[in-house]
């Protein structure tokens, strides 16, 4: 099964950018009349059938619909501090969509030492792994906040995600900061315990930059709501640490 | 916290290779006298005193030792077969590594297109990760072997694991196969699941190719005691799959 995305459907027409079109046309030899599967990349799925094959630009007719295709049973938020090695913060990305993650948070903490993050390659990533691992809703990667500013946000999820909720304040929302230093005042539960405590399916977690959250990152996120965990006994990388918060959520919700 | 390896613990004194000599005394500048910790590949810690500064062969005084440092509470057998890119199998054993395992078994299967892998890049990136993540014992990586002769096999454990088991015999040890195609007789369970009514410690797992298992292979691991698992419901990449296989362990050790 090979997916297509649609910058546009209107009208029951899937429209294809440049390059999904050449994609379609060029490589994989789609001609009108051709019967394809086109993503809209925010959760639904089109049955259709290619009926402009133009190389740039093509369009397909849409036939019926899937909505939810591929979807998981939760709302994952995750804030990430981008890595000093741009390809381990993609390599997060790209396993992080294959998981199930809805947003993606470019975090920028007092310790980071990657203080600026663009965010076109990683929304190219996220596109390419949700197609290749037979989803319709692509990831929001959002533009990097510092962790401070995103903390102290009510609205922690995109613009297609739940109902915006003021953290600390609605406990049907989950929030989780990972971080190593040990502080008796607030003491750490692994993350397997806080999420099987929760019965809920809107989780926000928290992952700091390599040299870890700042004291006062942490105490202004236990202030806002969040409940401290750490990831096992493992020592793990920054980036290998936001993939196993993930495929914690994952197998929190798996049957 | 830096772990050095050392290829040889005899006598009391710790043998460094050139490798690892030259990091310690080039790039980190320890010189005799200082306290260096050391690791055996084997599971065991030493603290020491370096006592031969010597960049491609230093030495160093053992002053006490810490068995099973950085251990988990499980043996793992993860049998991969390998990417056709090379470089995202080698990212499966660096994360692999991360999260715990103990056998790495590079699997040939009937429908693999890498049919021929080289071991040596795997060992290094094992050795790196296992001093990264702060462990003493280095996963074995084992020489490529095809699906049916591993399946086949009484001994499915490296030369420091544990005692050997007969498949299918010994139900202290769980045996999962993960593949993608349906077989109604012999309905798949989630991993989580697998994992979750088993009371032992000794568990092996297989991830079949880009093309999944043959049917046939599937069928003899069935006859030696495998149990068919799935890995949820996402499309995953084969090294994707790997790497859950091993986080659904280490998540269902962890307390």
């Amino acid at each position: 099964m090979e997916l297509f995305y649609a910058y546009e459907v209107s009208g029951g027409v899937c429209f294809l950018d440049a390059d999904e079109s050449g994609h379609c046309v060029r490589v994989l030899r789609h001609r009108a009349g051709d019967p394809i599967d086109v993503i809209d990349g925010l959760g639904t799925l089109y049955h259709c059938t290619l009926v402009d094959d133009t190389p740039k630009g093509a369009q397909a007719q849409v036939l019926s619909s899937v909505p939810g295709f591929g979807a998981h049973p939760y709302h994952l938020t995750l804030g990430c501090c981008p890595t000093k090695n741009n390809d381990r913060f993609e390599w997060f990305v790209e396993k992080a969509t294959e998981f199930g993650v809805d947003d993606i948070v470019p975090l920028i903490g007092e310790r980071s030492e990657r203080r600026v993050y663009k965010t076109e390659r990683a929304e190219r990533i996220a596109l390419s792994a949700t197609k290749q691992s037979l989803k319709a809703r692509i990831p929001s990667v959002w533009e990097p906040v510092s962790v401070k500013e995103f903390i102290q946000m009510a609205d922690q999820v995109g613009h297609d995600g739940e109902p915006s909720v003021m953290p600390g304040t609605d406990r049907a929302s989950l929030r989780l900061i990972a971080y190593c230093f040990e502080d008796d005042s607030a003491p750490r539960i692994s993350i397997k315990e806080a999420l099987a405590g929760f019965k809920g399916t809107s989780v926000t977690i928290l992952i700091g930059p390599e040299g870890d959250f700042s004291p006062e990152e942490a105490r202004l996120a236990l202030a806002n709501g969040y409940i401290p965990v750490h990831l096992g006994a493992s020592r793990l990388r920054t980036e290998t640490a936001a993939v196993t918060a993930v495929a914690a959520v994952y197998f929190n919700y798996m049957r």
